[in-house]
Order: C-alpha cells, then sequence, then structure tokens
C-alpha cells in the first residue's frame, strides 16, 4: 500500500525475492513514529525474513502495523524483542532524535540495527553509534529510502558501474516533499531539535546519493542555507535547504530540499537526480514523469556518446538492499552498505545542517 | 538557420513582429567572433530594423553574415559606420573580453550599444562601461539569449507575473553546453582571459535570469567553484562551475554549467530551469525534451494548487526583448531591459568567477 500523496507513507512494495527460506531470518520493527517502518517491513520480507515482533509504546500504532502483516506478534516491551535469540535485526522509525538510543539499546541487547533515515541528529549520538559498533560488533544501518526503495535509483548505480557516464563529476538533487496538512502530521515533525533539521531529514538521503554514486568515502560541506519562507505558523519547520559539499575524489554535490509541493501535483514530490559524468549523465524521475498523468515512478533517462535513451524500470530491478542486508546480517559481510558509508552520510546530514545559513 | 548541434551557432528564427517601420530604425553588425551574431540579427531584423553595415576586421566573417543579410552594407571600419548618423544600435559579438572596448567606442559616437554575453569580464570594465553610460546616456545592453531568446523562458516570466507560482524563492538553472571539435571554436574559446572563465561566460545567462526571475535588483555570490575535470590539452578551459547566489529579497540561486553534453544527445544542451515558488513550480527544458526523440524546444512545466500541466510553447511567445529594445533606444525608455539589471548580471558574473574555488 504504497500512499503517493505523502512520503511519509510511501511504502514501495516489490517482488518478492527472498534470499532466505522462512524461518531462517527474524526481525523486529521497534518505533513506529514514522511511516517509513511500512516500507522497512515490505522490503525485509520481501527479501525472506520473518517480522516476529512489533513493539511501540502507542497500541494503535501496534495495530496499524499488526494488520498489514499479521503474522507479527506484538510485544508488551522492547525488552520482550531483545530477550528473544531468534531476532537478529530491529528495525526502528522512532522519532528522529530518539533513532540513535533505540539502536544502542538493540544493539546492546545483540541485535542489528536498521533506522529509518536520518539515522541521528547529532554528532554526539554519532559517536555514542561509533563507539556502540566497536564494542559490540553490531550494524547501525539505515534506510535510505530515496536510493534503496527507488527502482531507477538502483538502476543509475547499476549503470554507473557499468562505465555509462564515465567518472562521476557531479550528483544533483532535488527532494521536494508535501508537506500536508498539519494534522497528519504528529507534533514532532514541527520540533527541530526532534526532527533535525530539513538538512538533516530529507536531506540525509540525497548526502548518502552522492557518496554512492560518485564514489566518496569522505566529503566536506562547503555550504548550505535553510530558510522558513512560508510556513510563520511552524516557526521550527524548515521549508526549503539546499546545500554543497565536495567530495574526498573532487565530484561534488548540490542538493536541494523543500515542502512544497504544490496541491495539484500528482505525487507527493517530484524527486529528481541529476549525475554528470565525464562520459554522459543520467536523469531520474524518481516518483512521477512531471506533465505526464499517471506516470507513476522509474522513469530514468541516460545520454551518453551513443545513445539518448529513456527507460521505464518500474517493478524491473527490485530492491536488492534489503536482501543483499539480511545476508550481511548472517555473514557479517558489508554487501548492502559499509558501516562507514552509512556514518559518514550520517555525519554531514547532521554538520550540513549545523553549519547552515538561516535564510528567513 | 538554426545550427542545434552547438550552442554557439545557436540562432533562433521567431515570427515577424515589426515594431517599427522600414527605414524607421538602423542598426550595425560590429566584431562578430561568436555565432549569436547571427541570433541578435534575427531578433532585431524580425522585429522591423534595418541591418544596415557589417563590419569586422576579417573580411570571412563579414562575408558570411552579409550572406544571410544581404541588406546590409560592408563597412571599411569601424569608423564608417560611426559616422552614419542613421545608425541607432550597434551590435557586437566580438571577443568576450574586447566586447566593452567596443561598446565603448560605438556609445562614444554616439550609438547605443549590445553585445552577446558575457558583456565583459572584468570589474575595471564594468566600471568604464558605467561610466560612459553616464557621460553619454547611451546604453550597454545584452543578449541574455537563454532567456530573451528562448521561448518557454519568456512564458515562464508571464506566469511568474501573473502570480502562478506565489512568490519566487528560488531558481535553478542548468547550462550544459557541447564543446564540440576543438577545430570549430577560435583559440580565444580556449584562453581564460580572453572567455572570461565559465561561470562569466555561460555563466552569465543564469544569473540574468535567477535576478529576472527572482525580481531581484542586487545579489551576492555565497560560494562558487569551476574545474577542468576533462580537457587536459585545454588548461584554461573550465569545463565545470557552479554557484549559489542569495538575492537581496531572500530568494536564492544556484546554477551548474558545463561543457561535457555527450554527442548522442539530440542538441547542443539540455538546458534546464526550475523554478520554485511558495505556491507551485516550473521547469523548462528548453532546446530538447530528454528521451524524446526530435522534441525540440519551448517545453514548460507547471505545477500549483490547480494544476500540473505541459505547454509546447514553441513558435506561440516570440522574442519580445529585441522589439521592446528598439522601442527604448527611440523613446529612452527601460522596458526590454533596465540598464541596472544589465549591470547587475554582468558583475555578479564576473565576481562568481572571481571567488571561484578550483575544484580541479
Amino acid at each position: 500500500m504504497a500512499n503517493e500523496s505523502e512520503g511519509m507513507n510511501y511504502a514501495p512494495k516489490g517482488i518478492p525475492n527472498p534470499v532466505v527460506k522462512k524461518g531462517e531470518f527474524a526481525f523486529a520493527a521497534i518505533g513506529l513514529d514514522h511511516g517509513h517502518i511500512f516500507g522497512m517491513c515490505n522490503g525485509f520480507t520481501e527479501a525472506g525474513a520473518d517480522l516476529k515482533w512489533v513493539y511501540d509504546p502507542d497500541p494503535k500504532k501496534v495495530d496499524f502495523l499488526v494488520g498489514r502483516f499479521p503474522q507479527a506478534k506484538k510485544a508488551r516491551s522492547e525488552e520482550e524483542i531483545y530477550e528473544d535469540q531468534e531476532v537478529k535485526l530491529v528495525a526502528g522509525a522512532a522519532i528522529t532524535s530518539e533513532r540513535c538510543a533505540l539502536g544502542l539499546r538493540a544493539m546492546a541487547a545483540g541485535k542489528d540495527y536498521i533506522t529509518d533515515k536520518a539515522p541521528l541528529t547529532t554528532l554526539e549520538q554519532l559517536d555514542q553509534a561509533k563507539e556502540m559498533v566497536k564494542k559490540t560488533q553490531k550494524k547501525y544501518m539505515c534506510y535510505y529510502s530515496e536510493r534503496l526503495h527507488v527502482e531507477s535509483a538502483i538502476f543509475a548505480g547499476e549503470l554507473i558501474a557499468q562505465g555509462a557516464i564515465g567518472k562521476v563529476i557531479q550528483v544533483m538533487g532535488m527532494g521536494p516533499h508535501r508537506v500536508g496538512a498539519p494534522s497528519t502530521r504528529p507534533p514532532w515533525f514541527f520540533q527541530k531539535e526532534k526532527y533535525g533539521g530539513i538538512l538533516c531529514d530529507i536531506g540525509s538521503h540525497q548526502i548518502e546519493q552522492f557518496l554512492f554514486y560518485a564514489g566518496c568515502k569522505d566529503a566536506k560541506v562547503v555550504h548550505s542555507q535553510v530558510a522558513n519562507y512560508n510556513h510563520p505558523d511552524f516557526p521550527e519547520l524548515e521549508d526549503f535547504g539546499d546545500a554543497v559539499l565536495q567530495g574526498d575524489n573532487g565530484a561534488t554535490q548540490y542538493f536541494r530540499v523543500d515542502w512544497f509541493t504544490p496541491d495539484g501535483l500528482q505525487s507527493w514530490g517530484d524527486g529528481r537526480s541529476f549525475i554528470l559524468g565525464t562520459e554522459g549523465f543520467i536523469e531520474q524521475r524518481k516518483y512521477l514523469n512531471l506533465g505526464v498523468k499517471g506516470s507513476g515512478g522509474g522513469h530514468l533517462f541516460l545520454a551518453n556518446k551513443n545513445e539518448e535513451s529513456y527507460y521505464n524500470v518500474s517493478g524491473k530491478v527490485g530492491y536488492p538492499y534489503f536482501g543483499q542486508l539480511i545476508l550481511d546480517c548472517m555473514n557479517r559481510t558489508e554487501n548492502a552498505m559499509t558501516q562507514d558509508h552509512c556514518f559518514k552520510a550520517a555525519e554531514l546530514c547532521v554538520r550540513a545542517e549545523l553549519q547552515a545559513v538561516r535564510l528567513k
């Protein structure tokens, strides 16, 4: 059930492609504050994992998720889940500022952890998370859904790996979102300390994509800015932000995020990615093809020496991240994503926010 | 004759819409180093002006232009043109670093002046140009063709003026160009002191659009960067540049320019403009609709509260700038463009270049 009108409930469904048999890999969902938990549960169950437990202090949220995944049991506490040795992985979508604390508890209990983005909101939390990884050797992963759960984004990575556009020079991303009626948003959505600021929150998707597509191990934020242009009733909401990053290999990034998707648009956001290489470029129109009614997602455009092509990859590529991560958890490998990559994206989105010039 | 394969010879033809009768307004073309002179001559003659004289030290360039405009006479010198009292306006496309000197001569001779972009390459030239405007009350105008000679760009301005997207928050532009075979380019194209750097040269289009669409009278360059990523044979060519500007009214701009248009692309550059407003947004696909064969230019997309629409405005909007400027010259008005606006864009593109961080 992908609710296309708002990104927070966008939960892509893929082609089931199990990497494990039933009973081989159990996970639990704890912290259901953001609708991305649905997408995460879709991804892992399609890859063969069993959603064994669900917990949140709010029973209504638990009922809602269990309604979709009736195989899952309602836990009475986090501890009940932590005590279950069968549970290998905890997936969480807590309030952003509480995601690290949840992860620390899960990891201390011997579980790998994957959280909705942004995976944390402060550099202190990052230090704690790194320390816990060192101590427990458990994973602190992140659901950077705008790459990992978008078929054009997966396909773009494959094309780049094949050399279709040469060496990546710049990654430009636009991540507009629909704010929707305030009543549909929890109070924390409008509290900066909790959601982390726009560059940390929806900006985290963008930075992760830059590091991945450009193949950077490190980067610095050279300029960032935020504003509240048009939401005076919610003074802590940043409705606009952008940033320029320079990668350690000379590639750069620009991204812009905002909460200005207008009501007339067919979906929650006209997410784009433009990847410029020495030998060509790729454009992704992730969730819609602007001006084409009912276009759905999965639009990728490639231009290089030989071609100018349009690919509609909807339903054709799938989402390999979830299966890879299950196997990583079982085999202690890092094929889905390295811990360093996950933390670097987390660090940079926090730094982008900390450094941001306030425009308005 | 629009040569679609390279931007330098892109000379749009519009619907003739004369604002003056034959014999009422004569202009001359001096300095034919850049192919944009063809677009300028098209624009002014379609608006009713008479191309009376052509001069360049290179007779081959003169022959080429007069071949297209046989009504024009070949002058033996600039002075021959300056002495003709009928000539009201000099249009020039000299080497970029020489555009100001040409303008100063023309204005000192009592002519208004319009030059190809960038209109100058240094702040010293800007001071001289301002001084000459003060002294002579003549115009120093610029052919910022990526707005003034692009129908989607004109239409975008009309939509914004009508309030279609509310207040403009940000203008994002992409101005990729095809570098083509080096043999098709004059030596000065690769000499930075002469072409002014990428942010000054093709970046000038972008900055002018920002000031216009966002309605800024002033702005500052808060970050800019340039690189030569992949043209080691031409060390002074900057093949990539981008910049962030903050306008005096709180709106911002990001633009990226490059010389990486791949050979497989149907035209010389996938020029885009994304204009974000408080109530909606506009995308322009100026010269092609990526992935759609033979798409031509003039694609505009509008999303706001009421609609998500595609407009193909090719052949429907025309290019009012030329007629407005003819009338401005005759009536000493500023309807086509104010002198302040023209100079501010010129200043900022020079500053963007001066401040630029060198990436590679």
